[in-house]
């Protein structure tokens, strides 16, 4: 018998269903899952874990018109699969392949682009406002995490819909972890929600009561509105989102398609800002990841080789100098696994915080550490710390302060597209006054970085990649704004800065190669000796702004006057989901930089 | 007789005083801060109704080792006066005056440097949690407005510090109004509480209850905290805090120093995190500045010409050409006066979208705003739109979404001192793919960039500075990426990107002088008929990643090997609190460009 996965090309297909039917489908759907996650990588657990309301959503309101954003937009697996990716799923982060994210090149049901955390609310609420001022007639669905729910811009979101009298509904994804775990007081009071004895009792009359009325015209039924109220006085209410002046409904069972086809049907016409607590099960059809859901949080396509990750090394020797230094403090905004921090969190439990996805906070509170005394190394992915860029200027870089940042996912990210780059980072940390930025080549050098960066009385940024990293013989003694010298094989120069572009540089032969393993400052005593050089600069990250340009500023003011050219990133966002293309396409390879360095010695 | 304001050199003078001098002393305070205010201009409504409490505040605490942090640091006028400073608070904002805002390189009784909103929680759960670790022994205090509450970082540290068994205190520091209103659910709470009969009713008993009670050894006495639970049965419970985790005692009358000393003493050794809540009443001591806030808020020293404003010459245009235009809709965060918007807050309220201490939402918002359908203009100030850095790349560039961004205070801020400059923007937004980066030479320009902005599709900055401007007689249609030569007087050129700029080089004779309106896209037809040319860039901005860096990156791919000079601002951080030197130290100035391009020919 064919299957409903194969048959179902968009939501319209979906609406012929029965519930029976949708409950099938929902299985398809999440075996489909599980096998192109195992095969590609990708989020298991929190796809698994929302494939029931996303059917529901889709059974009940009708995309694109109406608009449901999904915040981070990594758990909407379920929504491309229902609006006719479901080949290009099989492929998923892949080229040819749907990306892991929302994407509005991808699909007219995805409404925006999405990949960090927390603006599904202030994007909703902009679509509601919009809606009203255009006088047209759509519904407004943003789907959050309860993770998600502890970035700022979720609590000034709230806090502005509040005001709101725009109908907007948000689906909270409450399944009781983040990517770690949950933080903070949001956190412990929806627990407390869950947990209550009398909510697990009340399930069943819930269920049955809400699917006993049947669906009057618009707005909630009285009859509906007097048994909410009731509930109400039954349950605990959920004083922070009444309190913000949102309608809050739940908790509910987040698998049982039934009763949320009901609950959804109910809550479309609502005439004020509502927000559905749903509580799922994160991992639900996977036995693996519903036991170990951080664990398969986000799953790589290549499990091996772990030990050679850059992350790996930063993990080894924080814990080698947390041991010998008491002061050392480490703090994850709600990444404990995918920043290596999961042993120093196991064996240093009071010298780690979790901050949960707050990154702004994770660098104020940062600061306020280091001014107690302490040296707190706060662990983050370079495009996650993009969030915080104020406050590394502002509470870090003015005062001088010794925070160090170990920024992983540093230079092209390769799976997780457009939204996720950390090609950005030499430029917005380069322009602050007082940070000093480096990047090692491998790991003994990522090691010895942290060592040096210990010694520093101001804020310091050790940027790596994602990727495996190579072993190199030649280790020189880290002083600041030191580089390092591989090889004087040639004229002509390479500035190599980043692990990818000495991992370039050392394949070329006939040159002169430096690991310029400070972005900041620069190594101007080697500059000064390079004024009759042909310099090629290689970064790993944008060249606006990049290191290449921050070389050339400077050579300039010393009249160079020699041949310069820079690779790395063009000023246009890296679409890219693997990584073979996007170097290529940067030119980021060893046959390109072989031609360029040619045509360099031919204007000789 | 001599006045205490003479006599108290630091808190332990203070300390000697009765309840009673305290009160005359806070209206020397008050008398001071509203004398040196109308001479030097500042924040006056916030500090006034500071005044009792930060008096409080020194008397109960032992600063510098118990620790004040202070929120924004622009209420801390009092605190200033209280640590020594009262000689330099007469020369308030200006060279060999204070600073306006807290700064550690001012004194040690400023444990962090200040500027920028609702960082002051998570500073100070950082030291708490330091203390701890370092096994210290000090009170943290963080005082924060009831606006700054708004913005996300603050939240996020609410529901951190929800987790934290570190005892903090927190003193909310409720107005009744932020800069301009409050927006949002919690400001509607805070009202609900203030204006509850109950709580009116109350104040007297709860004064007299509390004061009536010794304070007995650590922690609240025991009678103390039955006296605090009943007053929550009496009392609509302040639940928000609550339900993060965190102790609330409210709401009290912040101008009572003898109650508020009294409580302070009782919370000081409190065990765990704890929030007081303090009704204030901004302007406090001065009739006009009590009676409008809003306007008092900030305080220019120089009142006229207002007319001239850049802010002027933007909030003319909205006005007329959302007249034109329904779509138009306009979006702050809780600088309506500042930025110009109160004509069109009045005129369109149905499209004006005041969202609070909210620049990451701001721009997200605005994003789902466009993406719906209306043009949105978000006015902002330069150096608050840096914590939307994230915001303006993910949620308006990635996918290209058509909003504007009207970024005022661009360039050099006089004034407002190290915190407070927009001289990174060039290089925070140039680095970002999809953004249109525009800055007008004066009010004409301006109008005629918001014209072109409207018929982009896709997302656009127009920065222009605090200051009045100029008006020229050459305005050439605004077309993409073309620059306007204003003159051709010799072949040395000037490329001169902001209103600064344009201004110091009209000044230059013998020189050929553009006006490089367009940062971003370049205008690259005319860059490629300069590479037989001397070039000196000017911007009002910072080098690195600037302006300067981007023409030279493109020409030297051209082959340029002319002479080539940039002037702007030097890689350190801007302390400067008023205008002349922080642009003659740059280097900003018609005699020192006339030497440098004196020097730039001899080299020809």
């Amino acid at each position: 018998m064919e299957k409903f996965i194969d048959k179902i090309k968009s939501p319209t297909d979906l609406k012929k269903l029965s519930i029976e039917q949708l409950n099938e489908y929902a299985d398809e759907v999440r075996e489909l899952i599980i096998n192109s996650v195992e095969k590609n990588g990708g989020h298991l657990a929190s796809n698994l874990g929302a494939v029931d309301f996303v059917i529901a959503l889709h059974y009940v309101f009708d995309c694109p018109n109406d608009k449901l954003i999904f915040d981070v937009g990594h758990q909407a697996y379920a929504h491309k699969i229902i609006t006719g990716r479901k080949d290009g799923f099989e492929n998923l982060r892949h080229d040819n392949g749907v990306s892991g994210f929302v994407n509005v090149t991808e699909s007219i049901y995805d409404c925006c682009t999405m990949g960090h955390s927390s603006t599904s609310l202030s994007l909703g609420v902009g679509f509601a406002r919009a809606r009203k001022l255009k006088n047209e007639k759509y519904n407004v669905v943003s789907i959050i995490g309860d993770g998600a729910l502890t970035g700022g811009i979720a609590f000034e979101a709230l806090n502005d819909i509040g005001e709101c009298k725009t109908p907007m509904l948000i689906v909270l994804n409450d399944n009781t972890m983040s990517i770690s775990k949950n933080v903070g007081g949001i956190s412990k009071h929806l627990s407390k929600l869950r947990l209550s004895k009398k909510y697990v009792a009340f399930k069943h009359s819930l269920k049955n009561g809400l699917l006993a009325i049947p669906f009057i015209g618009k707005g909630l039924s009285k009859l509906t509105e007097a048994i909410r109220d009731s509930l109400k006085n039954i349950l605990m209410r959920n004083k922070i989102f009444e309190d913000f002046g949102i309608k809050y409904l739940g908790p509910f069972d987040g698998h049982d398609i039934k009763l949320l086809v009901s609950i959804f049907e109910q809550a479309k016409n609502y005439n004020r800002p509502a927000l559905i607590h749903l509580v799922t099960n994160k991992g639900k059809g996977s036995e693996y990841a519903e036991n170990d859901p951080t664990a398969y949080h986000g799953v790589s396509a290549n499990k091996n080789n772990v030990e050679k990750l850059f992350a790996k090394a930063f993990s080894d020797k924080l814990m080698n100098i947390a041991d010998k230094n008491k002061d050392i403090v480490a703090i994850t905004a709600a990444m404990t696994t995918g920043t290596g921090l999961t042993d120093f969190a196991k064996k240093y439990p009071d010298r780690f915080f979790d901050v949960g996805i707050a990154e702004q906070h994770a660098v104020s509170f940062a600061s306020g550490l280091a001014r107690g005394g302490v040296r707190p190394v706060f662990a983050v992915y370079s495009t996650f710390l993009q969030r915080a860029f104020d406050e590394v200027m502002t509470d870090l870089c003015i005062d001088s302060v010794p925070v160090i940042l170990a920024i992983d996912h540093s230079g092209y990210v390769d799976g997780d597209g457009v939204t996720h780059q950390g090609v950005f980072d030499t430029g917005y940390l380069g322009m602050i006054p007082n940070i000093t930025i480096m990047s090692p080549k491998d790991g003994e050098e990522l090691s010895n970085m942290l060592d040096f960066a210990l010694k520093l009385n101001s804020p310091v940024a050790i940027k790596y990649p994602k990727s495996y990293c190579e072993s190199y013989a030649i280790h020189t003694p880290i002083e600041l704004g030191k580089w390092e010298t591989l090889k004087t094989d040639g004229e002509t120069v390479i500035l190599a800065n980043s692990a990818k572009a000495v991992e370039i540089a050392s394949q070329i032969d006939g040159v002169t190669v430096v690991n310029a393993r400070f972005n900041k400052p620069l190594d101007y005593e080697v500059l000064d000796t390079l004024t009759n050089s042909n310099i090629l600069t290689i970064e790993d990250g944008m060249l606006r702004g990049g290191f290449g340009e921050s070389v050339l500023a400077y050579l300039n003011k010393k009249g160079y006057n020699k041949t310069f050219r820079s690779i790395g990133f063009d000023d246009r966002f890296i679409t890219e989901t693997e990584n073979v293309n996007a170097y290529e396409k940067a030119g980021l390879t060893v046959e390109n930089i072989k031609t360029v360095i040619n045509n360099m010695n031919k204007t000789l």
